[in-house]
């Protein structure tokens, strides 16, 4: 597929060179129209696309999604964003005093806050393994994981790819053992769909939650939230409203509860058919074979430039389309906002406890270019400033 | 004010009567169309419009709503929709066992859910306080109202414009009576700024939710809660993420609460100040003059047709831009249906409790002609079906 094809696909700006898919996403311009399309109908007719064809659409949306990630329409509903899933799930888990979740060191930091919240409620406890790095094999990962485990674990939750280092995590095999210990399961997708193949019957996860408007590139507050039939009954709807305790879409209760959240434009969730044709229709599996070979191309070439060493092998098993070079500076802030500002360069540079990380993410629109550009930036910034120590 | 020309700043469709205004409102055009140019912006650079440029357009869009309702705006943040903001509220505000909130039976079915769902979590209770058809004065509502109160009353929650039987409140005599009682008081405005003046610093209220997505004509999913400075600390987000436990925004707590909710397009919110600037360029108290007359003008004409005594007053004190006739139907949704496709007429037929009513709702594009073709076609159906009974 020709590079310059897809990048007018993208509605996204030309004098940026744009290294951060991974924090928003951007929409493919079909995709986008038919959004907009979608508002339109919508204010053409409110009552009829809000409460008959809209309805109509967001079932068969449903469909389509449940094929592309491999599980029953019934089991999944549309979410803004996976916050809004960890909530759904974290609020109503019925966790006991005591209790553990068993987490990395590596996860979202919003989700973080969200378990903590949850937990301290009850006097359960949120547990950040700590993982080594760099990461070695999958086995090894395993391993020390489940170092955290204790009598206490009632769930494991982990991302499939993290944020701020941009790891895809073994999570099948995470799943596989701790559905040998007995334990729940809950995997923080939001970096998954579009990234890698997500099938939800073969991973087997009890609960899961993927954001379609980062690499499925739909407009964003598009996310779904899938829960195994037999656990739909323990969720409370984050929002009580008209579904609750009713039967009023008659497919099931887990979709009363979670779709029906008052008044609300949900035409972002009506995209994602179409932006499934779009990655069909464009030979998305070869297109991001592209983009990890440019990732893994690369990698190393950065951490010698920033003086560090890769935090995993570069290899399919730990990298997708996100790389996180381990950096050291003291103004990590200060940083991304020179690379935008001088060198219009968009990417950031994330904190997670005591580590910084300069994260590239490599989308269809994106070249070798690219990332000369933000070599060279860096070589610059190095000559010029204090900004980065190495 | 010129009707045509009203008429054609809404993007509804020319065939169908529209005298359902009250579910979703309608996007005036020019709202509509910054709403998509807002989308446009976000997709350009996603990463600026969500964590920088945008954040700059919500400030000045809260600064702009602040004014419109009259008050600081650092004490009101943007929510989907008002019941989203009535269960922040409901999840938070630490009701005990035993205590009680009190409200009438004229609630939002969605509110009352929510209220009975956290009510009954605690052991509080939710007091629907019956209000005696027809209303007669505001005095005689107030004490209807306060014959519900109890040494148990903690909160007063009543709607200012009520949803399906259309009536305005005394909200402002209730506010000050709950006021002089020692109560909280929370109004729920979803159908109120746009329809009356909402003044937050003469009405008092400690909370107060308001949809802008209706007579505000902004697009769906914006609204806002407003709750006063000195209990802010009481109401956790709803959605735990970033913001909890930080000073993000370092404007207040209150926002950081619950502003960030995760990855969203908010778009609508932004929207406001173009609607507001819209209603002033149109001269929109007179247009609300002449649709509080036109609805006045036909409503006792719809009883007589319906056989039904009106449940208010005709008048400004109860009544503004919607009316709900009585009438008596075993089936509100087929008949809802009937004249939709037959006739066209997009017009709810509501049920609350044992009661029917036939909502009609007048916006600055309706006309005498629109409430004529409804009565002819009330009479075609009275006369050939046994829908309705008189």
């Amino acid at each position: 597929m020709n590079n310059n094809f897809l990048k007018s696909q993208f509605l996204l700006r030309d004098d940026i060179t744009f290294l951060n898919f991974g924090s928003f996403g951007a929409c493919a311009k079909p995709v986008f129209q038919q959004y907009q399309a979608f508002q339109l109908e919508l204010e053409q007719e409110p009552v009829q696309f809000i409460t008959v064809n809209g309805l109509q659409y967001l079932q068969e949306s449903r469909a389509a999604l449940a094929k592309y990630v491999n599980c029953n329409s019934k089991d999944l509903v549309y979410v803004t964003n996976p916050s809004y899933a960890v909530n759904i799930i974290a609020k109503s888990i019925d966790l006991k005093e005591g209790d553990e979740v068993l987490t990395t060191n590596l996860e979202y930091g919003a989700c973080d806050k969200t378990w903590n919240y949850y937990c301290k409620k009850v006097g359960a406890k949120y547990i950040r393994q700590p993982i080594t790095f760099p990461l070695t094999t999958k086995e090894q990962f395993v391993d020390d994981f489940f170092k955290g485990l204790t009598p206490k674990t009632k769930l494991v939750f982990i991302s499939h790819i993290t944020s701020t280092t941009g790891l895809r995590l073994p999570a099948e095999e995470i799943v596989a053992k701790a559905k040998s210990l007995g334990l729940m399961t809950f995997i923080d997708g939001a970096h998954a769909p579009g990234q890698i193949d997500v099938n939800l019957s073969t991973l087997q996860a009890d609960i899961f939650t993927g954001a379609c408007h980062k690499w499925m590139m739909t407009p964003k507050g598009s996310s779904f939230l899938y829960v195994k039939k037999e656990l739909q009954h323990l969720f409370d709807p984050l929002i009580v409203s008209w579904g609750y305790e009713e039967n009023l879409q008659s497919e099931t209760q887990f979709l009363d509860y979670h779709q029906l959240q008052g008044t609300r434009d949900y035409s972002a969730f009506l995209t994602i058919p179409k932006a499934i044709e779009f990655m069909e229709e464009n030979n998305w599996k070869e297109v991001s074979k592209n983009c990890r070979s440019l990732v893994q191309a690369n990698s190393a070439k950065f951490c010698k430039l920033l003086n560090t060493k890769s935090i995993a092998p570069i290899s399919d098993e730990f990298l997708v389309q996100l790389y996180s070079v381990p950096m050291k500076t003291a103004e990590p802030q200060k940083l991304q906002r020179l690379l935008f500002e001088k060198y219009k360069i968009e990417i950031p540079v994330m904190q997670l406890d005591d580590k910084i990380f300069l994260r590239y993410s490599i989308q269809a629109f994106n070249s070798q270019e690219d990332l000369d550009k933000l070599y060279e930036a860096i070589v610059d910034i190095k000559a010029k400033t204090n900004l980065i120590e190495v």
